[in-house]
């Protein structure tokens, strides 16, 4: 497989960056994950939006233009794709360390971005839902980095285990006042009474794409949505409830701590939202 | 610069990982930073066990025994240091990524070992006291990595930073029920009617090695002192404030906030502990 690092196309064993990298050391960078339909990423515009007011907070300068973003990422799929559907991953890291443990670095981001052929989750999960546990890892909604993709992801793989290790798919957080926010790499929405309703940012949780999206599809198709503070019951007594997520799009929720959520999985909203998705991104991607 | 890398001593230059591992694109890593006196890194057994013990707790496994550590750290003292007091950083990350987003990982992990010639704090910080900020980033004491040494270590970059910008030496942190907690790189302290105190670690705190030979000290010394839940107000009030930390040692704290605290800095009780410190790190490295 051929990677991006610095400006150069190189195999991926040969992309390299010294250990002692800000990135390392401390978690120091952010990133965005995107999916590549038949080669044309969605909402590409959206991603390095976010990834550029990420940098911003975080003090990240000398992050190339969307423009080389978009041409390495047209390369790579070239080379390692060619057709079909793509998995992207653009990181940025620190760079050197001078021991300075701030955000003032001395030197250049390392940008690092891979393009692969996109592995989709288990068509079961879309067939008979996720079954979700709640973590027992709370999100700090005041924390700047629960709104930011940073590469500080470590709470996410080990709520990601712990839903494992409980025979579960996945999991969702909730903050420190007890407030839903997301999951592991997705945002949570519920349905109730035919209403949507999804967790506000001030929760503490990274205001996906795909979310965007659906909350636009909502307006668009006359159903009636809102974003603010969601409790666990809210979830547990709701109709219909599903994560959205870039790669996976929208992922029906079946169950959560072994409670079924409303009577039928995936339920008619969910249908309806998943399918209107599909419908945006040809439309937009033009295929 | 020599630097130690999965068993070799290098270049620093020389020292690469992949760009794709796990430490770079989650900050999936451990890390224990230690001072060496005169070449004896003080408590070494101590940093290591809580290096353990964080690496049980991220499930990862392969890291090189304390003997291997311990004979890395003399050898680049020897290369890098020669004489004087040195820092040292034990850093580990994840290995490489093979898609699967929970702990479980594919390769073992890269151990990354710098010894450099120790660079104390500035002089004025030990005589005037650390003027001190309280970060806008709340900790989440509902999360594991809280009390983990990880390289998700952006929140206290992001905090000093803060700092910095509002004409601070350093940050304290409060937790998301509004106790405080630590600061950026240290543990904090006050004293109080001759008592001194220090939050618990329930309070979302990475419990340091110098705070607990402090609370050591302050047994031997009959000192009162008690760890547990602490008001910004109680430190505001104190009659003495202090951070503990590795390579700084006692450092006191001079105002918070613009609040000063107590009547002169450093206090008592902080150069008692301070003299205290020093004794202990004498007597036990025998020099």
């Amino acid at each position: 497989m051929k990677v991006y690092l610095d400006g150069a196309i190189l195999n991926e064993g040969e992309a390299l960056i010294p250990a002692g990298d800000r990135g390392v050391l401390f978690g120091d960078g952010i990133f965005e994950t995107v999916r590549a339909y038949d080669g044309k990423p969605f909402r590409m515009d959206r991603h390095l939006d976010r990834l550029s007011a990420g940098c911003r907070e975080l003090r990240l300068t000398g992050v190339p233009s969307d423009e080389v973003i978009a041409a390495a990422v047209a390369e790579l799929y070239r080379l390692n794709v060619v057709s079909g559907d793509a998995y992207v991953r653009i990181t940025l890291t620190g760079g050197i360390f001078d021991g300075n443990r701030t955000l003032q670095r001395p030197g250049p981001p390392h940008v690092y971005i891979v393009v692969k052929p996109f592995e989709g989750y288990p068509q079961e999960w879309y067939e008979r839902g996720m079954r979700v546990v709640v973590s027992g890892i709370r999100r700090s909604e005041g924390s700047p980095l629960s709104r930011i993709k940073s590469n500080n992801y470590l709470a996410n793989l080990m709520a990601k285990q712990e839903a494992r290790d409980r025979g579960g798919d996945d999991a969702v957080l909730l903050n420190s006042s007890g407030y839903l926010t997301e999951g592991t790499s997705s945002n949570l929405f519920l349905v109730w009474r035919g209403k949507v309703a999804t967790p506000g940012v001030e929760c503490g949780l990274l205001p996906g794409v795909t979310r965007e999206a659906v909350l636009e599809l909502c307006e668009e198709y006359g159903i009636a949505c809102e974003t603010g503070l969601l409790a666990l019951d809210e979830l547990l007594q709701a109709d219909e409830a599903f994560f959205t997520v870039s790669t996976g799009e929208i992922v029906p929720i079946a169950e959560v701590e072994g409670t079924s959520i409303g009577f039928k999985c995936p339920g008619p909203i969910t249908v309806r939202l998943a399918d209107a998705y599909k419908q945006l991104v040809k439309k937009e991607l033009a295929f």
